[in-house]
């Protein structure tokens, strides 16, 4: 089996496109930006994209229909310039979303790359990459770092609420395909941001995504909606809370110990 | 070494041919299936696979002959038109099974699309892929589960005694060859069915593998003697029961413990 | 690079030759057999074989010279036919020995076959291979178990001091080069022998491969002085006979513990 | 992927030249050296080579720029020949550094290979491999051992500072690319010797880096100022020393327990 397969169901043309990509990750902070981009703007599902290098399984959902396992390929074209920042508003948009990443090193080297390939051929410009940043700790008011590309871009970038090289572990690197399309952009001639949203990393985290998602809408200019998010992460939070107080007549115990992860 | 090598014997030509697979899996409910139709059709073998993804060993018979691990094809053609549903009586059968599934992931994607290559090239219409669904404790009247790789398919079985989207876990995956070749149908314009009979999971099962046969039969109209599962199954509750039974004098131990993996 | 690199420092013409492996595996059987044959028979170094499959390392001799890991083929062409089975006395010979077999599953099925491939180019028809079989206790007088490639050689063979389908484990398998040169033999037109020594497969066992190679040699009809062999078995015995003093004091202590791997 | 991707900023000529390897390795000796050599040879930048045999991420420095793991390729062009060994002088300089080797077995091979393609390529007549020898222990002169790739480069080098067939596990291997690269030279007509610096394995060593560098220099005629390594190696020592007096107290304690790796 080729190591990754195509199956088109419309050949969209877009205009000056950035790619945006929210697959699974720390805290599912990308997969739930993805999907609620998705979700939002309405996005056109155009491709499915297969790999040997995903699980050798089929996904079966209610009614017993079965899928393999796959990325998505999403496209969302404007009806009007964003007010966004100048020369990013008028940017169509291409998603990739999907339930899981290549499950081997090499199986996302080569998917990533794969995907840059028809990114490249579809004419994208920009590659933005969403995850989450892991801290260890409850986070009340979680900020957004970011990694970019080339110098050019971090500069462009810098009146945004981002925070360039303000990790704990400066210095240390992004694993997976938010690492990897960004890393990839230049040998593609394109430039790229990695918006990672601060998470415990304990919990799915919409509140995480829901931050990354109000500073890239900020610089496309998308008009988005952002309460469903907000009513799951005050539902996560609710969980979160009663296990804290679960944990409260014991104060010796780490409070790390109550916090499971809720997928 | 290419990454599957198939060995001819014969280039049979089928009609309108349906593909049954019957791997080793979950209670090697599959496995037994698909060995007992090849014996009950006394369906005639044609092809070797042999794959580089299968365990690097020869297996030796008790006379000391020693053959590549390998999955087998083995065909019947129809003396007459079975009595199944309208449109599958008459087709022909092409029968995949063997010892061993593709040791890694990327070997069963490997794997399960060369063997959908093949069976394209052969005109198979139809993929039967026959497994067991493991319910972590012991069943009485296994009901068949099922997924489909389409609506249509699915519509179409719908009257037959198949339980869709029936899992105690629905939204779950089907891993390994029986998922695979289910889920790539539709890259090869092909429709199938997984049938997965409800199983311990500690056990082989024939009983198992004799309910996923009785539905498929009913469907492809074959006339297929089914009294040496039941033989079998009952030599297995035989086992089982004893060993419960031995499990008795200490109540609070949990059954699972005294359940072995009989193969 | 290439999965095998095979590097000619000669390119012998041989008549109707066979081919031996002496890889190492359980009690090193097949590789002290192998180096043995090469040291009597003075045959000739003419090929190294490289693979990406083997170690990622350079073995460095005494002397600090360093080595990539690798299989060495020597031949050895006969003065006159020597006395062995009909047919069989006139045979050259291809030897192929090293320190390691490919370290991943589909490595083995790659470098055997490649090695196949350059054995069928040079007019190989036979293939001999050698290996240990453990008993998982000691052993006094190894018995010589065969498995064949085919019928036909296996009752050619059925007068030689071979025990065929003789194993305490009959129906089980045979794993690594000397399984998958013997399997794939019939895949080149060729037959083959797998010749497994009885061991304890605790110790490097050179009384096993002695036994290998007095079935082997009187075959070919290869005139070997095994007192090399001879004066190794006696060494190991005195080690293992001291080990086992050493365990008579605890007489509940398995004899197990106290053999250790001693390479 | 390709499996190596080189991105080439220049194409230098260069007379007669000898790569050396510097990578992560134990102690990181090799490390250390290489990227010592490239600073003080003021050496030029001149290639990014990428593999999917690397770890799949970008490495994020303190500013927020991301960059994708790497091996990178530096030269040095000689203004005159140096003083060093005949013949050894006036060779320019070929240096690969980076962060990373190859993270499976056939990924070695495969990056390593490539790497002497791409010497063979520009002319590369010599390989020096640096690394260090572990010996499990605290060691205060460090010496040089080394291993030959021929017996004529060995002869040559044999009234250098350097410990051929020395080390207390003669026989043993040099894993990872500072073995293969040496290995792989006969391949590409090329000779090699590496050069292993004695070290505890504990403790990044720069000190046993020095000692690398100072046979090196000697023989390439390179006038390299050592001091910053040396005041690493102080820094090194300090610590080392302190915890060691922290474990006084407890004297049945093994000081092996109190001896971190210290990256």
């Amino acid at each position: 089996m080729e190591l990754m397969l195509v199956k088109h169901r419309d050949a969209p043309k877009l205009n000056r496109p950035v790619m945006i990509e929210g697959l699974p990750g720390v805290g599912n902070v990308g997969k739930l930006a993805g999907e609620h981009l998705v979700e939002e703007l309405k996005a056109v599902h155009f491709a499915d994209i297969y790999s040997k290098h995903f699980p050798p399984q089929v996904m079966v959902d209610d009614e017993g229909l079965a899928q393999m396992v796959s990325n998505k390929l999403y496209y969302h074209k404007r009806e009007k310039p964003g007010k966004g920042m100048p020369g990013w508003g008028d940017r169509d948009i291409l998603l990739l979303v999907g339930d899981f990443q290549g499950i081997t090193p090499d199986g996302q080297y080569d998917i990533c790359y794969e995907v840059m390939k028809l990114a490249s051929d579809m004419g994208v410009e920009k590659v933005f990459t969403m995850g989450g940043y892991g801290l260890g700790r409850m986070v009340d008011e979680p900020r957004v770092l970011g990694a970019a590309s080339s110098i050019d871009i971090l500069e462009e970038m810098k009146d945004q609420d981002i925070v360039f090289g303000g990790g704990e572990q400066p210095g240390s690197g992004i694993v997976g395909a938010s690492g990897l399309l960004l890393g990839m952009a230049p040998l593609f001639s394109m430039e790229g941001i990695c918006f990672m949203g601060e998470t415990s990393g304990y919990f799915v985290d919409p509140k995480s995504s829901e931050a990354v998602l109000r500073v890239m809408s900020s610089i496309l200019g998308l008009d988005i909606d952002l309460s469903a998010l907000e009513t799951r992460a005050r539902e996560i939070e609710a969980i979160t809370a009663k296990l804290q107080d679960m944990d409260m007549p014991d104060e010796e115990q780490e409070s790390d110990d109550t916090l499971r992860y809720i997928g």
